[in-house]
């Protein structure tokens, strides 16, 4: 039968072009953000979820870690890593001075700033809520125009491919997670994703939870905060460790941290990605 | 003689609004980006330069601290915490139902969300480059349009106050950071800021560091992992510490982290902010 995959939509994004590599088959439902895959998931509509959770200039997507922290019980059930190319679009090709306004997501606009400046010194740079979003707004826009966005985008919406490659930094890509209702069986090449906080601010207590992984050998992959949403300067912290979470030594550093925090949630073990 | 701020423009932004209760007699030099600011201190244009580090529910501003870590030797000399509170402003007040569009840099949207879609539920949301640059947008715009924006922009625009704290949450509060070429003399009631990385990826190494601090006694006020920008999965740490560098047990504990790390900055030491 084939699976359902809700995406962070619309058609063209990254997101959707992660969902195609990790399942070709599937049918791909477009949803207008995060939360609303989650949703989708959660009501039975797709069978897994598919979101953006890192990439590596710009670091975590805020939205995905706060949807899992705060707003839904769905487990990471795998991951997947693809490199992220950006494609400089016009309606038809013209001289890069006679293009007024250039249209993309802030994310990829941030991401080719030097080709920005070096090509396009005097455009005006306009905000977009997508990559793909952006491509029709240069198409309807009436003034010479141009978009940042993916090869896919600018076949599906009609749009004429100028340079491929944009991006100023080559090291660029994005971690995704797909969510289901359960998280992966062990494998034996497998991650653990965490996140905990602690009722009060005690000097020394992250450091003590650390201690309960490096005592069994459990590496870190991942460290990091995010704000509580209640006090400036508290936080909740996430960490993604080696190993599943039904492995002994694991389930019993889990067991010690659960009793030393106030508030922990496993978020999903999962197999590591490795390319196809 | 009345200095001379830099900060992250244009008029009317939160930015603005943390400068001038920072210093109200100082001459604010607007910028369009987070980079110019600091290039603006660095060439001596402006004694000083400001720019949003945090919030209580987006968390860190990541250009902030990539430019921290990477891009600048300026140091902290000071910071500042803001309630922020959204305004929706219209060219006139109309109904709400009569509103096509609303405007707004996406942060905004994002902690305003509950409010659209509670009284603008068929409006189309249009992503702007700031807040203040998304009231220009909503009074150039033919169709009725409204934008989420500051008191002070809708002063400054001439646009119409329709409604005040709009936001979701109210806990909802902005910490800068003040730049300067040289960071704040030992008061007493400081904070140091600082950011180090691994040359390789060895298990227990972030423990061993915080073990520095612990056994001294310093209080880790945040940690925070940045991408290094090099390859997904490495990073870049990033801590507040109580204490100013100065301090004997301080600088013993960041003399043994710069043994251990292979790149490490000290951001700045500058007191903690207590509102005047």
């Amino acid at each position: 039968m084939t699976r359902q995959i809700a995406y962070l939509g619309p058609e063209g994004t990254f997101t959707e072009a992660a969902a195609l590599i990790y399942d070709s088959t599937a049918t791909l439902l477009p949803y207008p953000t995060i939360t609303s895959v989650a949703t989708s998931v959660d009501n039975g509509n797709a069978n897994l979820g598919i979101v953006p959770i890192e990439n590596s200039l710009e670091g975590s997507v805020t939205d995905t870690l706060d949807l899992l922290i705060h707003y839904t019980d769905l487990q990471i059930v795998n991951e997947i890593v693809i490199p992220i190319e950006h494609c400089l679009l016009m309606k038809e090709r013209v001289p890069n001075h006679d293009i007024q306004i250039v249209y993309s997501h802030p994310q990829a606009l941030g991401q080719c700033r030097n080709f920005l400046e070096n090509n396009f010194p005097s455009a005006q740079i306009v905000a977009a809520l997508s990559t793909a979003a952006s491509v029709e707004e240069m198409l309807n826009c009436n003034s010479p125009a141009a978009a940042i966005a993916t090869r896919r985008a600018a076949r599906i919406y009609g749009a004429t491919i100028v340079s491929e490659g944009i991006q100023d930094n080559l090291n660029n890509t994005t971690r995704f997670v797909i969510l289901a209702k359960e998280d992966h069986e062990f494998t034996g090449n497998d991650k653990t994703s965490i996140c905990f906080s602690f009722g009060e601010d005690k000097p020394g207590i992250l450091y003590m939870v650390m201690g309960e992984f490096a005592s069994r050998n459990i590496n870190l992959a991942k460290v990091e905060s995010r704000p509580n949403k209640e006090t400036l300067g508290r936080y909740i912290f996430l960490m993604d460790l080696e190993g599943h979470r039904t492995e002994t030594h694991l389930s019993e550093a889990l067991n010690k941290v659960r009793e030393n925090t106030s508030f922990m949630k496993i978020l999903g073990s999962y197999p590591h990605y490795s390319p196809k």
